[in-house]
This record gives C-alpha cells, sequence and structure tokens, in this order.
C-alpha cells in the first residue's frame, strides 16, 4: 500500500459495485445482520461497523460462534446462555431478549441461504464517541455474520495435531470466563504456536496448570481410563468441551471409560496421559499426538478419540435436543 | 429498538444521506481516514470499518489519542514512538513508515479543518475473517478519526476531583505496556468509578502497589515535596505523565520540590500525601482531593497542581519542541 496525498472519498467511491477493498480472496460471506442498520446485508462491501462502537476501540463487546449443519444450528440454546452469562458479567444489557436474538440469528442464516456455514453473533456496547466509559453509548448493538463453514486439515484428523505450553498466562480468572472481544493473549498464543510449528498453544494458571488453548478447550484420558478436564476458574466454559462430556457418559455407560472428572491437571500429568484431547467448535474433538515435544500415547490418534469424533457426527446430525432448524420452520418466524 | 421481520437493506437503505442510525447526538467528527478505503471521508455515516478486521472482533489493535490545540499537535512525535512500541511488543507491521503515518495524521487533521480536535489513531491486524490467528490477515491498517476536542468539566479543576481504589486488578505486566484494544478491564475500572459516584478507579498491582486509572495515570507529592511515580512494570507509559515529570523539573529548579522519584507508592502513602495528581492527554493534570473517602493534603487542589497547570498551558501554546503545526505548513506536505 503506499501512501499518496489524500482524496476525500464519496459515498460511491466506497461503496462502488465491486470495492477493490474488499477484496474476494477472504472467507465468503453469505449474510450480515446489524441492529445498527436495522437489517440484513448480503453484498460483502456493506459488512461494516461504525468505529465509534465501542466494541471496536475497545473491544466492549461479547460473542459466540457456532455452527449450522445440513440446515441446523448445533447446540444454539448453549450458545446464547453463554452470552447472556457473558453480558451479565460485564453489565452489558443484550439490545433484544434472548428469544428474540435466536430468531433474529436463525433468520440471518435463512437469508444467507446456504445449510452449511458457521455462525458469530456479536453483542457490542454500542455506538458513543471513543471515550472507555460506556455511560456514551445509548444502546448495546447485535451484529450476526454467516460465513462459510470451517473445517480443520484432513490430517488433523488422521494423523493427530502437536501442542505446546504457551509463554502466554492465562487471563486473570474474571476475564478468562467472559467470551469477549478482548482476545489479545489468545491471539498471541496462536502466533507463537505458528513460530514453532506446532498446531495449538495451551495456556497454564498461576499455579502452572492447563487451563485452555487461544479458542479451544483440552483433556486427557489417564492411564486408568478416566476422561479429566480442567477445571473452570481461568478458561471458558466450551461448550463442546461441555458436550464432549455428555458424550463421554456413554463411553462410560460402554465400559470404555472408568470415569468423568474436572480437576487441576499438570503438564507432566500431560505428558504421561494415554490420550489428550482438544475441543472447539470448529474440530469438534481433535487428538493431541505431541505435547511440548512429549509422545502422548501412542503417538496416534487413540481409541477415545476414533469413538468421540462418530459420537459427535451423530449428536450433530441426528439429536434433536441440540439442533435448530433454520429452514424448515422457518415459516414459524 | 423493536425487533422486525428482517429487511434486506440495499446500499442506499444504509447510506442515504442522512441515515437513522447516525444519530447526530454524539460527538461531532471532522473527518476520517481509513487504508482501507485510502483516503479520508468527512460524512460521518463513511465512518465505518469491515466487521472482518481482527481489531473489531479480537481486539488486535493498538492506538494512541492525542490533541489538536490551536492548529498545533501535542507531543505528537511521543505518541508515535508508543505507537511503534505497542506494534512492536504484538509483533504488529505498521502499514507505512512511522513518518508516513505522521504524514496522513497531519493531512487529516488539516482536511478536518479545525483547529482545536482530539486525534484518535488506530493501527488494527486487518482484515482476513474470523479467525484468531493474524496469519489470514493480508495487511495491517490504519484509521484515524478527527473529533471534538474533549475538555473536563470546569470543577475538575476548582475543586478536584475523588478517586478510588478499583477492585480490579492491574493487567499482567505485558499486556498493561501495550495500549490495544483489549481495553475490557479499564471499562469495568470506569464502570465502577461511576457507580461509586467517584470520578476516577485506580488499579492495584499484586502487590497492592498503585498502577494506572483507566485512561490515565497517578502520582503523588510527598509532605517532604517530592514528586513520586509508580514505576512501569504494571503500566502504560503515560504521555502525559512524562510530560509532567518533565515540567515537575522546572519546579524543583525553582525550589518548590526537592525531588522526583519512580518507585512503588502504596495507598496508605498515597492517603498521607500532601498532594496527588492525575494526568492525562484529556485534562492534562488533575488534583485527587478525596482517594478511597481520605481527604488528600488539605481537600482542596494543591500548589503543585496550580503550577503545573500552567506549565502545561504554556507547553501546549508555546513549546515548539512538542508541537507539530498542521495547517502552517500544510504545502510542505
Amino acid at each position: 500500500m503506499i501512501y499518496r496525498k489524500l482524496k476525500i472519498l464519496s459515498r460511491e467511491d466506497i461503496f462502488s459495485q465491486k470495492p477493490e477493498w474488499r477484496n474476494p480472496g477472504y472467507s465468503r460471506y453469505f449474510a450480515m445482520y446489524s441492529s445498527v442498520f436495522g437489517g440484513v446485508v448480503t453484498d460483502p462491501s456493506l459488512m461494516v461497523l461504525p468505529l465509534d462502537d465501542h466494541m471496536v476501540h475497545r473491544g466492549d463487546g461479547i460473542f459466540e460462534a457456532f455452527k449450522c449443519v445440513n440446515g441446523y444450528i448445533y447446540n444454539l440454546d448453549a450458545h446464547l446462555a453463554r452470552l447472556q452469562k457473558s453480558a451479565e458479567l460485564i453489565s452489558l444489557k443484550l439490545p433484544f431478549s434472548l428469544s428474540t436474538i435466536k430468531q433474529i440469528i436463525i433468520e440471518t442464516v435463512a437469508t444467507g441461504g446456504v445449510k452449511d456455514c458457521m455462525v458469530r453473533v456479536f453483542v457490542s456496547r454500542g455506538i458513543g464517541g471513543f471515550d472507555c466509559a460506556p455511560r456514551e453509548c445509548k444502546e448495546s448493538n447485535l451484529y450476526i455474520i454467516v460465513l462459510e463453514p470451517w473445517s480443520a486439515p484432513e490430517h488433523f484428523y488422521t494423523k493427530g495435531v502437536s501442542a505446546i505450553t504457551s509463554k502466554i498466562p492465562a487471563k486473570p480468572s474474571f476475564f478468562a470466563q467472559v467470551k469477549s472481544c478482548n482476545y489479545l493473549p489468545n491471539v498471541l498464543v496462536e502466533m507463537e504456536a505458528e513460530k514453532n510449528k506446532v498446531d495449538f498453544g495451551i495456556m497454564l494458571d498461576e499455579e502452572g496448570y492447563l487451563t485452555e488453548g487461544a479458542t479451544e478447550n483440552v483433556a486427557i484420558v489417564t492411564k486408568e481410563k478416566k476422561f479429566v478436564y480442567p477445571t473452570f476458574s481461568h478458561m471458558l466454559k466450551g461448550t463442546s468441551l461441555l458436550r464432549g462430556v455428555e458424550l463421554t457418559k456413554e463411553l462410560i455407560k460402554m465400559g470404555i471409560l472408568k470415569g468423568i472428572s474436572q480437576r487441576n491437571i499438570s503438564r507432566e500429568e500431560a505428558y504421561e496421559s494415554s490420550e489428550m484431547l482438544i475441543f472447539g467448535t470448529g474440530p469438534n474433538v481433535l487428538p493431541v499426538v505431541e505435547y511440548d515435544g512429549n509422545k502422548i500415547g501412542t503417538g496416534k490418534p487413540g481409541d477415545v478419540f476414533h469413538m468421540l469424533s462418530r459420537l459427535f457426527q451423530r449428536d450433530i446430525t441426528e439429536n434433536k435436543k441440540v439442533l435448530t432448524p433454520v429452514f424448515k420452520e422457518e415459516e414459524k418466524l
């Protein structure tokens, strides 16, 4: 980009039919709802928000990300409940009732017209100048974006993934529990992992126990066949992890696992585990086969991973309790 | 705001000459530069940015705020140096050289056409989908907004301000030193102060020492006439505080103060101080007359405050070393 004497731009300069700045090389976007504009846009160049929304310049906003598979949104109510919890924690009044937000989400996905997509929902503190204090914001805003589905590289599932312990410390307890737009620590975890040529980084709490990755949770399967996941004191209540815990109960009924517990996990215990798992909205569940250079278990994706992976597939395609239809019930909106 | 069946909006719906959503009740904006659009806009409804800029959804951006007084930008080089430092800390490549950014700032303020204004500069990780990792962002972006000047209420200067110790802990050391768009802790400090009916909140580090306010620095004058300010281990290097330290040296030459030191300050020491001061780009310097319910000094704005306030006024209007002309040298750009 080369600096030139500044030009004063008109509306036509910016929002021409195919603006240069909306490079088509990025993700495909199908629809965006904005409470600022009071409706949905499908032209990607209109997927903008005011610079003076406090979410932009202070990170004063919260979000959720979930997927729509074959026309059904997976685990929507869990995401909405967490959105409400995040809002409460930072005293952010939602712009609509939770049921209205749900309706708007469904209708925005329907407008996008694509049965397999990712959905991201943001609630911002709102438009209101550039101060830090929210008192200048008159009302919070809702933004929803519907974009192409995310998929992990195939070898993540077939060969497993690598992880390191991040040098970035876990967020202070309170802030770790709000899914806010303050993700700079997480961003640095991602950059550190990339620099170290591994797939994921895992943050530790002050006492050196495992917390979470940049945008995913972790768990281990001990040699005694127990499924163990960290306490929520320094991490987000991952919706995929919690579904994973539910699905793990089936493995216990089947006699494959012997128990589930939520407690502190040290790095050393993870190194010695028979399986290490990553949970996230995008990939569902992934097998960690190398952590801090140590081979985990056999060094290959393990049985619990394979079984949980299949159970997730079934959950996402068949479990009506966690599936919200987008297209079939459109007329009911 | 009432939810209605969603409408698909056109460019004309959103950016009509006087769009409803751009409520004129907020701050007045004079100009905005955007490297995304490649120029300046003066119509506030065009002061927007793409939702998929990582600054929006991850707080992955940095910023600076400074003022232009009577056509001269105050302390610009110090702000630019800090912008560069913040960028380095989070491995963010600036979209232009620092000297080009300076040129663009000057020209954007000139385009705004107002001699007294606030200027806010943002560098974002850039447009690139909705992941957390910056690798999907092709280039960083620069946004500059020129808006009406900020002024503290008159009684802040004449009667002094009140402060409390915030329950929100100071940011971890590394993050406290990056002026990033991750300001949620600061936002909560502001809300806490408002709830407690005081003007400012001050965060403590893990050991209980004073760090900084939501968007300002603090210092004290001891009974022994020493000017003391906290170490930079858990706070931002405030440009106004550092100017204040320079100006304080004049008070030492005049024999009014006996020394300057940068060291840990406990709450108790602040309670016992003869003056407590707040430094910030908006107000320059303010006298704290009540802290955690304790009267500070005489309970009225003190001599050091009055003298520093006058020195700041002189600095801002006369000290060519820290003043960047916007309008007179416009032809040189």
